[in-house]
């Protein structure tokens, strides 16, 4: 398993991984001679997540957070009281896990597609493990 | 990796890829001798995703659209400004990856469930990958 | 395939499965003596649906739940008249798979993370399969 450390700058935002994932899972495929197979990505906390989505224009990631902020607004009242009770409905929702295809021994990802580490309670400190399975 | 292609009709749409689906992966099951695995399909796309829920009743896939449609308009301000906003913000929540289990030399679908692919900003051409992992 | 049962004790509830699956999971891991490696968690219902989150605080599924009930309502006006629209919809936003890795014989979790069956349309017996990939 390999394991990405990550520092989040701010409360709410999608940092863009796609160089930093593909790096370490080409340095995979290339030590154990991966043609074809999978790959899990698996963020361990509970107040952040992962997801697929254009990175081409900034303003993408832009709307996915003001609508996840409009419907699971920061200040309601939550039964939990920690104050960050909607990063977890927003972690709950975008989910906290990707999948990954390796074929002819590239990560195959669509033209526009970027992966990125979405935070919903920052800035703190965060991982992302990453498992390679080959074919 | 198989590669599929479908067509898509409308703007925003449902269909069923189930059968399709259960095709390819039964070739792949003969021809590799798998008992036991796993599938991961991917739609390498940011403005489409895919989903696994009932088939039968057609009415069900019309609500979770409607859902979508009602939480997500299309004529709401963004900051992508291509017109097509709410259809990454759609295919975030939903995702673009699903895992299949193969048990027993079959693929292991529970008796209501089928597999759509999820049209956002159709109609387009649009492509998905499916990797067989043998246990 | 490993085969969970489940009996589910009202219409919605997240259900902290974490402990039941790690030890059929570290069962699996002893019998095939596995070092690194993935999970699929697979939940074969329309109702239903998986997810990791906190659960060391029960309030937090409580607001998770209560957030979807707020959004996606049981008494609406759905297409589908069987009176559990609403549930179908839920399970297609939260999802039916989960993606676990395993990594120096052990399942990986992070501190605050807990597993959970949602129960959208209970109370039913419910199943879940797991799915044990060794790297």
């Amino acid at each position: 398993m390999i394991e990405i450390n990550l520092t989040t700058k701010n409360r709410e935002e999608f940092i863009d991984i796609t160089e930093k994932l593909i790096n370490v899972i080409n340095q995979e495929i290339e030590k154990e001679n991966i043609k074809d197979g999978i790959v899990v990505i698996y963020v361990p906390h509970t107040t952040a997540g992962c997801v697929i989505n254009e990175n081409a224009d900034p303003s993408v990631k832009k709307d996915i957070l003001e609508f996840l902020n409009t419907h699971i607004p920061r200040d309601k009242k939550y039964h939990h009281t920690e104050g960050n009770a909607d990063a977890h409905i927003k972690a709950s929702i975008i989910g906290n896990s990707l999948n990954l295809i390796i074929s002819g021994g590239k990560v195959i990802l669509g033209s526009w597609q970027g992966i990125f580490f979405c935070e919903f309670d920052g800035p703190r400190t965060r991982k992302i493990f990453v498992q390679v399975i080959k074919k």
